[in-house]
This record gives structure tokens, sequence and C-alpha cells, in this order.
């Protein structure tokens, strides 16, 4: 059977761990490969400007270029599968696989969030096809989902747990009830962060994903620089601790929404409910829910980085080139990036939520009546408020003290909420700036 | 742009819950599924013996069809939808649409789960497909996860909840503490389960469900009837209670597992840790857990019947086939259960798991101790015991009371374990039958 099958000559740029992984089921599974997919995968070029990595996974070393040129004048590649990372080399090279008429398979979220609609275009001008199916989630097919399984779907609502450094971190702090430095320092010593960790705390990586998924879910092209995005960075274990106390879970957030006629997106950590099948998604796994106008509630789960899951989902990408089908999606359905005009998000702060305020307030006659009234004035209605009673340190101190008051808010617009926190703060009563954190309720499921 | 496009024609074959939704969808959104897939689907003809349910959804009337014949001899439909169910008329209807050279889109797993490889492999010998994502799973992707996402993985393990009125029922026995039977009846009441529930309680359905899945993930053919099945017919309150008290809860699970060099198949109530990412699947959702030698644990999460759900994945179906990516699946790989020879399944008793047991014991000294003789006998170590204090309702009554000794085990060869329990159940000192549940841990993974 193996000598009729058709062969596919790869490329594989980028050879550390998610490349190196590549290498390694290309070269092993090779058989496996062969028998499930009808296709000879053939690893013609291990393409890196070093190959530590690849010695110490014992890669067969007569693959190993350091020569792009070389193997984008290869007519045998067909694939090149782009692991560099970043936005400007793995720009440049992309740009040239395409041109040369390669097809190119890339697990860059940031490059795609940032340049997916040029680059998509460069390719179908090219003949070739872009696939990224390693982007978002690792080895959870959730791309596929969206461009395949969900296609009958008007997709309503997108709700992501994509980033497994955030969410290892926030396990940590929820379970352990550590301080998020800490629990950054434990993600650090277990290879689960990096040594400068901001693309992932501050939310940048989950927005880069939630911009890739809201494309091709609403059809759309995303100018990611609209995304608001916050991160775990700033926040305080206290608000860990009361999220427990009112019964939810906090986790950051990849959400893209219909509002009105428009999308909104945003990047941001957030209280669910103990009930929101998102809540128990912890550790270093990533978790997707996806609403479609026919199917309802759906979510994909499972390990959203590391060597072996990304792999998976870069080498079902090249499968999918080499049989013909991802091809024929990518020529035929109208929701790719590059097919539809550049669309405007919904403001956050014309959105509609919940919120969770924590306030330090003297502890005075008064102050939480004037907290109230503020948050009456600009026609927010409060929903539960708890304010522990001041533990006696002082004895006998007359002094005020300063206590945390607990409030959540029944649905607000974005805008009115931030100005009545800023009234909040500037009052002589009230301390340090007031945690906002959103609450996010299951999204409704209109089914039928 | 629409003017160009390709048009379709498709027959829908059986109009209750799902078709009716099929039409709808094929109806309604036409725009939408012409815009997203580039393909127009034209339902040309909507087949049945009576009209009534479409009459209630109002669906065009002029596209009633009663004679199955006019639409296999009409040479512009290309798809056939079988939503007929069971394996008579459907199986005729199907195999005749094949042999007019039109592709099949089903969602009936009974059919499949008997009579799939020969179905198969006709659709093959006339040029055209038959596709089943809504055959498991209503409107989750998990047939193409299996045939596409996970390509690229050896499967290990495939753990289903796969039956949405068993689900419903068990949720109500945890959460409500109701028997089998009052948590049957308020599913049927809700719609959840037929007048004549014995498909779905029996563990039939989840059975054909698991039997298609293992035969895509491994690459076989399975003979049905080899499936051992258990059904959640005969699970007692008191189970659904102790595996509370130890920690775990009670799901209807379709297992395959890899075992040594061979497959594994079975349906059965068993016990989950609440730590499992199952365990919290609740009312009538389904979830199936895939696990990978690369990708490890992925899970796949959403309702698993209705009319929309399932209607999502038909339609899905349909414009895999109209856009050519499905016969490309469907002519590429090899996993499809035409393309392997029957498998024998490992013997269920040859497999290893470990067991809850509830034993009624006389409470007489050394009941407990023949009982731990006997499990001890047949190599079979204890892990925990749990016998409540007899309640001391007839004061000073002298005769011995049957009261339940719960005993968990470690890992035990199933037949040794039935051995055991016979032995355990044929002494003097024993009352009914022990139950005897199977506890599902998590499945380890090999990530790398």
């Amino acid at each position: 059977m193996s000598v009729s099958q058709p062969v596919i000559s790869i490329a594989v740029v980028g050879c550390g761990t998610v490349g190196g992984a590549v290498c390694e089921i290309l070269l092993r599974d090779r058989e496996l490969l062969a028998t499930r997919s009808g296709v000879r995968l053939q690893l013609k070029y291990i393409v890196d400007r070093n190959f530590d990595a690849a010695k110490n996974l014992r890669l067969d070393d007569t693959l190993f270029e350091t020569n792009l040129d070389h193997v984008l004048t290869d007519d045998d590649v067909s694939v090149v599968v782009e692991l560099v990372g970043g936005t400007t080399t793995a720009r440049t090279i992309t740009e040239q696989a395409l041109r040369a008429g390669k097809h190119v398979v890339t697990a860059n979220k940031a490059l795609l969030a940032h340049h997916g609609a040029e680059l998509l275009a460069l390719a179908r001008e090219n003949g070739v096809t872009l696939a990224f199916e390693a982007a978002v989630g690792g080895g959870i097919p959730i791309v596929r989902a969206l461009y395949d399984g969900l296609v009958a779907n008007t997709v309503d609502a997108i709700y992501g747990i994509v980033n497994g450094t955030c969410n290892f971190i926030l396990t940590e702090m929820i379970e352990k009830e550590q301080s998020y430095e800490e629990a950054l320092w434990a993600a650090q010593s277990r290879g689960l962060a990096e040594a400068d960790p901001s693309l992932d705390v501050q939310g940048v990586d989950s927005a880069h994903k939630i911009a890739l998924m809201a494309a091709m879910a609403f059809g759309i092209q995303v100018d990611f620089d609209e995304v608001p995005v916050q991160g775990i960075d700033q926040l305080e274990q206290d608000d860990v601790m009361y999220a427990d106390t009112l019964g939810y879970v906090v986790k950051l957030l990849a959400i893209a929404t219909r509002v009105g006629n428009g999308i909104s997106l945003r990047v941001r950590p957030a209280f669910i409910s103990r009930e929101h099948a998102l809540s128990w998604v912890s550790g270093p796994f990533n978790a997707i829910s996806v609403y479609g106008h026919a199917t309802g509630h759906t979510m994909y789960y499972g390990r959203g980085a590391g060597g072996a899951p990304t792999a998976s989902a870069v080498v079902s990408d090249i499968i999918g080139i080499a049989s013909g089908t991802y091809p024929a999606f990518f020529e035929r359905f109208a929701f790719w990036p590059d097919r539809n005009p550049p669309q405007k998000l919904v403001p956050v702060e014309e959105t509609y939520s919940r919120f969770y305020v924590r306030t330090m307030v003297d502890d005075t006659p008064g102050a939480l009546a004037r907290i109230a009234s503020i948050f009456g004035a600009h026609g927010i209605s409060i929903a539960s408020v708890l304010q522990d009673e001041l533990p006696e340190i002082n004895g006998g101190d007359q002094e005020p003290h300063l206590v945390p008051v607990v409030i959540t808010l029944h649905p607000a617009r974005e805008a009115n909420l931030l100005s009545a926190v800023a009234e909040i703060d500037a009052l002589d009563a009230t301390g340090e700036a007031s945690a906002v954190i959103t609450i996010v309720d299951e999204h409704p499921e209109n089914v039928g």
C-alpha cells in the first residue's frame, strides 16, 4: 500500500518545544500516519539556527538545514510548518513560504491576530493555504469545530479559558490560597510560565486567541488593537477569596459575544458560578464554550499548550492539506477573515454585565449609604452587600479603619459602572481604588 | 454571488423531531448557510407517511412527498437524509438511496452499529458517501474530532456520557435523592424519555454510540453483539447515595479502551471521582473524553439530543458533502469500519477495574471476616470498608438484621471479582445479591 501512496514533503521551521514534538511525531509515527491518512508524510527539512534541542531529541541530523532558501527553492516541499513564534521573523518566513507556493501550517496566534487576513489573502493569491488549528487551544480541535463541526450555526458567543499559564496560576491562588506572586513563581518553577510571563499574565495571548476564534466564528475581520485586554497580574488574593465566599470561581476569560448587530470582544478576569461548565477547568487545561443558535452550548476541553498536544494539531493540519480536505474548506467557505471586511467592535463601555466591586471604606456611619446612593444615581442596582465586622485588633482605638465593602451589582452598562466607581473612589471615606470584576453568567441558550 | 453558487438538492426522509428541525434550518437559514458554505442547499423533498409534524412546523407543503421512488429517481437529488430511525425501514431506505447514487446523511446509531461496515462499503461501491456526525452526541462534533481533529493520534481510550435520558435520570437520583422509578417518571414527563425507555435505560443506545466511536477511533470493525451492556434500570438509590459518601458520582459510561493489543468496549453505570471532568456533566447533556497519545485528555461537551442540536450535525454533514470535504475524508482515510477486518473484543472478564461492592449481611460477628477472606482467596485486596452501625429500631430484638457492608476494592480482574461475589452471595450470612459497580479512575495520560 505504501508504495502507491502520495508522498508529501514537509519542512519544519523552528525546532523548539512544539517543533521538536512535530518532528518526533512525523518521524516516529510515520507508519501510523500513513495508514490513517492514506498519505505519506515525509519530513524533509528541520530548519533552525541551532540544533541543540533537535539533537537532544535525537532527531535525524541529516534533515538539519540552516538556510531557508534551500527549502523554499526545493520544489519537493509542499508544506512549511512555521513554529518560530513572534511577529517579525515568523511573518517574513510565512510570507516567503506562501510566495514560494508552499502551504503554511502555523501555531502562531500573535502572527495571525495581527496579520491573519493579509496572510490568508497572500496564501490565496499563491494558490496555497494557511492552516492554524494549533494557534488556539493546543491539541483541542477548536478551529475545526468553528469552520466545520458548527458550520450550520450562527455562533452567538464564545467564552474561552485559553491560557494555561493563567489558569494554572488562578487554580493555585484558589486552591492553595496563594498570592499572585507566589502562584506565578510556582508556575515558573514548573515550566508553565516564561521567565517574562507578560504576554500570558497580561491577557495578550488570550486576546490573540479570541480575536482569531471570533474572526472565524462570526465571519469578520478583527482589528486586534481594538480588543480590550485585562490580565490577572493585578488580581488580589482577597478578591479570589471573596469569589469563593459568593459562590464563584475566578477565571481569565476570553469573551466574544453578539451585542445587538455588533460583536464585542474582551479578555478579563471574571467571576463565574461554580455551576458553570468552565468553572471546574483547572490547572493548565484549556476549555472553550461555543454557543450556536442550533447546538446551544458546546464545549471543547484539553491541553492548551505543550509539545505533543500542539503537535497533534499541527500534524492534523498537515494531513488536512495532504488529503485535500483543508484546501476545500479554505477555498469554499466564506468566513475566513480575508474574505470579510474589517468590523468595528462594540465598545466595551457600551456592554452590560453584572459586576463585583470591593471598596475599602472607613468604618464610619454613612459610608455604605453614600456608596449605595452613588450607584443609584448612575442607575445601577445593588444585588448583595457583604461587610465583615471589623476585627477588634486595636481594642479601644478611636481612629477609623479601612474595611472592605463587597458589593455585587445587577446588570449595568460598563460606562456607568466605571463612572460610579470613580466617584466612589474619590470619596474621602474610601481608600485605595476599588477592585472591579465582571461576573459572567451562563450564556442563555436559544436552542430551537 | 448566489447565482453562481453550486446548488445541491436534498431530500429529508422522516420528518419527526430531528427531521423537522433539519427542514427548518435548511429553509429558514438558507441564506446564512449559502453564505457560510459557498454552496446553496436546496431542500427539494420532505418524505414521510404523514405530515402532521411537518404541518405543525408550517414547512412548505409543496415539498411533501410520500413516494420515495420519486425521490430516488430524481437525478437532481444528490443527498438523502435518513431520519426514520430503527434498523428495518431505515436500512432499506439507506440501501436504496446509496444504490441510486445518492449520498446519505443519517443520525441512526442503531443502524450503523449493526450494519455500518456494509453500508459504508455499499456507499463506496456506488461512488457516494455515508455521513453520520449526528449519530453520536447530537450537536457535538465528536465524529469529526475522531476522523479529523485527532487524526494524528493513536487513541488510547474513550469514555462517554452519551445518553441524555440516562444522565438526566441519574442527575435527578443524585440531586433530588429520587428512586430510579421516580426519576424515570420525571424524565418521561419532561419529554426526555420515551414511553418505552428500554433502549436508553438498558444502555443499548450508549452501546451503539461507543461501538461507532470505537470503530472510527481504533480503525476496527466491531461486532455489536459482543459489546457487554448494562444499563441504569437496576441501579438502587442506596448505591447512588454511597457513591456520594465515598466521593464519587454515578454516571452511565460508554467505555472503549486499549487492553494490551486488544480493544475493550463496555457500557455500565460507574462511580467516577468528583474530580473527574465527566463528573459535573449533568442533566440531559452529553460529554465524551478522548485520550490521544499526543493530545492527552480532550473532551467534547454539549446537547446530545433534541431537534436543533442534532440538526446542526446533520446539516454540517450535508455541507461537508456539498463542499467536497467529506468525500475527501471518506475516500482517503483508512479507519472507516468497512476498510478494516472484524476484530474480536477483549472479553470484559479479562479486564481489570476497581470495584464497589455492597453486600447485605447479617449483623452477626464474623460476617465481614468471611467476606474479606473470600476476596483474599480470589487475590483481591480491599481498599475500604464502610459498615454503618445498625439503627436500634427494634430495641432489644435479638434476631439478626441485614445491614449493608460497603467495600471498595483495589484493581481486580473482573472474572475473579464476579467469582468472589458469587461466593459471598451464597453465604448463609448474606441476603439479596450484592450490588457491584465499577469505579472508573481518570485515564492515565501519556502525553509526549
